[in-house]
């Protein structure tokens, strides 16, 4: 399980004195992204041509983030098929679970257009992925 | 079912030349306000005592929003309980379907601690709310 | 003078209970394109070889915005040159001054490996901009 | 100097392919609260009565910042008054300057109704600032 660490900043907390509740899924894409790099790859490698975006996202929000809160994103795969992988994220926060939640990125080729298509994803990378997401 | 109407503004988008996924969240909860104004309450009021935080948020991604795109959020109240509101949102540019999502929000009591506690929803509320998130 | 309407969003507030200063450049930015579309443009046409990065951004504070307050940014052009375009605005709640600022926006050319190099406006973006943003 | 060290995540980035504009004043506010710490104090400490909301801010962009980047910000006091600090700041990639800007931040005191009124800096506060600004 990768571990990413992170400190709330001010402009992520809202007029209600928490974190606002869209940051969570920022800091979901950023422990995702911490993964892709310390499995040696850049996710946006290639971005004109290959691109991941999302195909849903959910987060249960357990207990608040507050500023300059220090906390952890303890992220998983949770599933892979032919051309998706399911992100699997817990937040804590010291020994309090602040949530948890799932994004699912689609690998797609991208024409010239603009249009997307869902396309294969190379074994390597998913080996590499499972190998970051799974070290200590 | 309440219509809210908004333009893609720059900073929301990404470097995948789209609206941030994150964003999708915020415009959901934008919407849900609206729905809170047309029925004539304002959820923010008496929120050092009363709050509206959200425990669950997911959305289903199916066509991507670029910068200014005008797109719409069809609001309705999917499921109500003692003290939660399940809203549903769909989000459409024309005739296409951008997405759709659910937030649940609570309702609850705050302390003076920060402490936050699950309490009963006033019928007046909910009732207020259905009407507008129904009306055309 | 243009007007660009606007309400405060709650995602755009801080746990200081008012709007991050940081929305401040949004807004102002929200408000320049907007005099771009009056005009009869888009800011992001051909946006593979021409762009409009900010060279410049400035702000000052007079009072707070907060959830759901409604405001007007008012905007004119204070300055021209040969290629950047200074936009003045300044934020009002009612009677009440928000803050005033700038931002000075330079156009340029890209070239395919990324590079940019300023470039002479077209005198008809002018023309048209100084027209818009001088309207009623 | 004190020196902030940070790399660019995917949600700060715009359509243009770089990180938008506002957000080089998030990085400017996370490097002084940086200080603060840095310094054994907390800037939100006693925020319900003592607060310091910013009354100017400016930034000159000299060279973009892309997803994933490295960068740095050095962060000095250039001035203090009787109820002020000015920040000055210099954000560089390596040895890339990309942009240096100023935040002015006011000491509040709060009133129960929400009203502000500038109060005098304890100079505790402004000497152990100065010392952590300016060490190595």
């Amino acid at each position: 399980m990768a571990i990413y660490q992170r400190r709330v900043e001010f402009a992520e907390t809202d007029a209600a004195g928490m974190v606002h509740f869209s940051m969570f899924f920022r800091y979901m894409e950023e422990a995702e992204h911490a993964v892709w790099r310390s499995a040696g790859m850049d996710i946006y490698a290639n971005h004109e041509e290959r691109s991941w975006p999302r195909i849903s996202a959910s987060f249960d929000f357990k207990a608040p983030l507050r500023f300059q809160d220090e906390f952890e994103v303890r992220t998983a795969i949770a599933a892979v098929t032919r051309s998706t992988i399911r992100w699997q994220h817990t937040l804590r926060r010291g020994d309090t679970i602040i949530g948890s939640g799932t994004i699912t990125a689609v690998y797609v080729s991208k024409s010239a257009g603009g249009g997307m298509k869902s396309t294969a994803i190379p074994p390597e990378i998913i080996s590499r992925l499972q190998a970051a997401a799974s070290a200590a």
